[in-house]
């Protein structure tokens, strides 16, 4: 799967992919039935599901169809599915796939937490001009710019950790697991399954979609984090600035003296092209209808694929960018010289200007370090 | 304040008007210097001051000019809000706002809960026509939906909890509290201040934006549920399906008969206006930049204010609408029994059709009813 | 009216207030009976129909209750409305506030269409850098710069000028004017309504909404370009680049040497605001049904007032800060010249460096002033 | 390209395909060194050149490399792209692309109307319910309903008329053309090209974008029309209505009963996905800055993608939905007979109840047809 149209949608590699999609089907499928079905699908029956998928609405039911072709004689072929309905396996399918972009973020934020702790750490004493409504405004270090770009992404990896625990769903035609009672005489094939695929347990939910919305408001909060570290480092590195630099800077198709904020760039895409789609996930939540809805629940699966692809690109971009940031304190000390005496007019109410302003620094930074080594709860 | 064009309004009273703004606003430069100001301005005010926020960009500079003209010679005119920023008073004075809007929320939230709970344990063995893409499917009961709309109520009542703990904003010009550390040599004021209006503490939080957006994504969770419970009252109250109905019906301007399901309606409405406005925090937190953003930051507070009376609007909208609504369970059962065979389809592939076919409810009410019992966490 | 939260708004004066729309209601109801009813009800209403808008769903039931009341027994009283559905009033009375708003953004746009157009001449020789993705690129000249503005404002105006023509709506309880013929026996009554309140009339359009999302559009359109001549300005206003300025800058609340270009900061909020709630028009539009839907309607109203009064406050905005607009031409050079030889690497590959490097700029500039003297169609 | 997610999106074709991109701009270079080019490059090349896309930004600058590669010593290898930048050949693609989906569109809505002008026109007499807030409301007739569908879709087809005329985007690194007149000493060139592509010209608009919103917002405008229908159909094609259906319905994979309407279900997904991405495009032209935006740009290029793909795909559908509806007049006299006397309360203020209650309907579907007849302009 390529795209051209969304630079570094390769990091994110398979996730959320059609073939990984349609992996986590069949693994679905298999946990329902305590048998491997993978080798009965694969990524050239994609092109026959796609078409397909529209007959009925959604993937589901023509690879059913397809299994049950491949699967001929065998007894499995009456067992299959059985007691499911098309929701169950794809919800649990996009939770899986879920899951998988979840572990990525988790670490992406982490190592960020790390380098962010460190870079906060480091700059304690590196004195930079602060800057509100685009003017100067105070002193500041760099150090304590990088704390709350910290604060930000501690406050994603806590909002995404309470989201990331996406259950299973098992709940048959309408949700209350009548077919599957009606067949065994208990729900104990849900559990099973559940605990195949390592999976909490939830009631059926096919219509009320709390759990994906707040996976997406997660996603969400994670590139606002991003977006907002990027918008300072494309500021810093204007060249009339230039205190900021990425570690590598990306070329142009004309002029060939450029080193472009690529990466900033890139983040700020996707801090923007975010929101929209998270409020679509709402949307569909708040339109969602009968016991399963007529259009709201189809509006979400692309919606959270595009978002999770994104989120985990975007992640991996960032990391890089935090990792290969450079800092010119030298152009940071200019600037504020050169912003000079009138940056200093709060100063001179309180204090002799000239001398270190920094307030609580110290303790910001030490609070911002400390929550960067717990874990998320 | 009316507003004609959002039936329902009144109900959210008066959270986050421009009065309790203001109210807001002056309570947070008094729990600063220890001294209550309240007296100094009041709604008489609002006109000047909404004017002449536009010079500086918010209504914090005019009111302060007012405040100190005001204060005349008293010594009061010197210390009030030293060491803070505009920003500060306005983030912790809409804190306070979105308090009182949170605490209106759980009370309302715990209410519907209450009210859900019974209402799903009362239709235990109320069979209806279970509908999925507009469709009759299987049969269910009336609880089993219930119980689907209460887990969604559950999900908001969470969601909310874990987001309503919004921390005041003390960081002075640029976030590091310089002005006050300068002057008073300590943070001391700021643990004071915070005490006193009952707020927790973080670290400024000026353009790491996460404890507003997370709270507008509870909101929208919370408009969310009540979306979906409205959509299903809709397609209930249909006059062909007959089998749900608000306690109260509005009427018409040309049409006498009509008892139309306006509580419904007015939700429903909520519900698709919310999505954007939380995407709209989002944005706002996306594109923060510098130690105070160019622009993002005014962006959150008109978003913020009506976000939040809607959904009290709406929360009280909902409370009433379970509290009144109107079971016809002579309708469902006929319903049901018009869509025989066919809604007993997948039935007869397992069992004797015509008995109850209700697999697993009960357990899964139970569930929600114990998880209703349960604080949320 | 005031709005704290809303710096600027008092510039939209009272363009859809409650007030204003409650005047528009009585005209609407005056057209249809060819009778004066402005006196019988007023802004002292407003708040006994806001509340009791909630009881039907809108302020049209209450507002005739109150009008038969105090037409007593005045003939009137039996002919008030009749034929007419509280859409058709409500709808038409938006329709005669977006008139006045865009007969607002009209003026505004002609008057920054000539501002823009004289100071794209005015700078044709005034050289600056051109940057791209944040970095140097290649000169340019700000009258280049100033013909790309001017190009957006154009296509909003042609953007607007399509979509303001918005027509009166007299359908009747489900759009067929049964009613009115009913008892009348043609449809004249419509034809002179909606010339007394100089409409342009349609076929009923109670759930086909093209004019009013056309109509949001065309305003989201508007501040689109002012939030791109804002984006510029604020990077130009930065003090490490300082070529552009505000003419006058705000204050702040704690540091007397800030400047702020607030009109711009303003300017970037509504354009970040306005989207979401053009979308939410289309939303609207998207979810209509039957013959008056069940919540998408009302859903219109608070966007369609929101949108148009951000829209004219930030119209009058830009005005005054493209009148305002301080042009360091001297900060250009210097920048350009720092620039150098870096910025001069595409024109090595062509000609001597040092020389302009003007390209088409005379061509482009002609065409946008010649574009900006004609009139939109 | 296969999207198992977004069930109808075969329709599509390869419109806006990564394949279809890369195309388009082999076209656009080809044009501008008036060569044909096309050879060089293939869909092989995909993968590379997606992954290579993020070094620069975007997926010009490896093609280019790629081409001046395989063209080797050819003379070509120098003039080719001379004078141009990354977005002038990017934009001018997606320019491509966008009129394939326009001329697409352009034929389902043609087919559409005249599908519904003779389906309005058929109903003329076929009477029915009306509803308004779920409610029975008055009587009217199919045609009449359908007179309002036709409507919506007609002014979608003015809308996308009157947006769909985009023009070639040729301005050179900042919009000047400074390289290609300081090579060539004029801009024959671009007038050149734009005749070889067949694309009408403007000034460079890199970062003045209604273009691109218009378009959007054309295609949201065809959306829009069509989720209304499908919510009419949705609600007709409910069981206990059932006064309308699709020409084939959508299977289940549990419930082999089940007739759902599945292309409405799908309609109204791609309705509620619409206006968020539009909304995208705004927030990009909202952002510009500078001669090329920091990340706005970027964020067009899938909102374009995904809308336009979207839009034909359920163009089509649409189209199909409209030529197989099944309506069903009996059922429709049925729940009118038993809807009175109550939906006949308004009809007993004007006259004799009991024959018909028509109104102006004659001559709004009149009006209708005749609109359909005419072009749009």
């Amino acid at each position: 799967m390529s795209d051209l149209l969304w630079p570094g949608d390769a990091r994110s590699g398979d996730l959320f992919t059609d073939a990984s999609v349609l992996s986590a089907l069949l693994r679905v499928e298999s946990a329902w039935v305590d048998t491997d079905l993978s080798s009965l699908a694969g990524p050239d029956d994609l092109g026959f599901l796609s078409t397909a998928a529209e007959q009925g609405g959604n993937p589901v039911i023509p690879l059913l169809a397809l299994l049950r072709e491949r699967l001929g004689e065998d007894p499995l072929a009456k067992t299959l599915h059985r007691g499911l309905t098309s929701q169950d396996v794809l919800d649990t399918a996009l939770v899986l796939c879920a899951r998988d972009a979840a572990a990525r973020l988790r670490d992406e934020l982490d190592a960020q937490v790390t380098t962010l702790a460190a870079l906060a750490d480091r700059h304690r004493r590196t004195d930079m001009a602060g800057r509100t409504l685009t003017q100067h405004a105070v002193p500041i270090t760099f150090g304590l710019k990088v704390a709350g770009w910290l604060e930000g992404v501690l406050d994603a990896r806590t909002v995404l950790h309470a989201a990331a625990d996406l259950p299973a769903q098992f709940g048959g035609a309408a949700g209350s697991l009548a077919a599957l009672v009606a067949a065994e005489g208990s729900t104990d094939r849900v559990t099973a399954a559940a605990a195949r695929l390592g999976l909490p347990l939830r009631e059926p939910w096919h219509t009320s979609r709390a759990p994906f919305t707040r996976f997406g408001d997660a996603l969400v909060t994670c590139t606002d984090a991003w977006g907002r570290i990027a918008a300072d480092v494309l500021v810093g590195a204007r060249p009339e600035i230039g205190e900021l630099r990425e570690g590598r800077g990306g070329g142009s198709s004309a002029m060939p003296n450029k080193q472009n904020p690529v990466l900033s760039v890139l983040l700020r895409r996707a801090a923007l092209a975010g929101p929209p789609l998270a409020a679509t996930l709402h949307t569909a939540a708040a339109t969602m209808v009968d016991e399963r809805a007529d259009g709201a629940w189809h509006l979400e699966w692309p919606a959270l694929r595009t978002l999770a692809r994104r989120t985990v690109a975007a992640a991996s971009q960032a990391t890089e960018l935090l990792r290969g940031l450079r800092v010119d304190e030298a152009r940071m000390a200019a600037t504020l010289a050169a912003a000079r005496p009138g940056i200093e007019a709060e100063q001179r109410e309180y204090e002799t200007p000239g001398g270190p302003y920094r307030g609580a620094t110290d303790e910001i930074i030490d609070a911002a370090v400390k929550r960067a080594e717990e874990r998320p709860c």
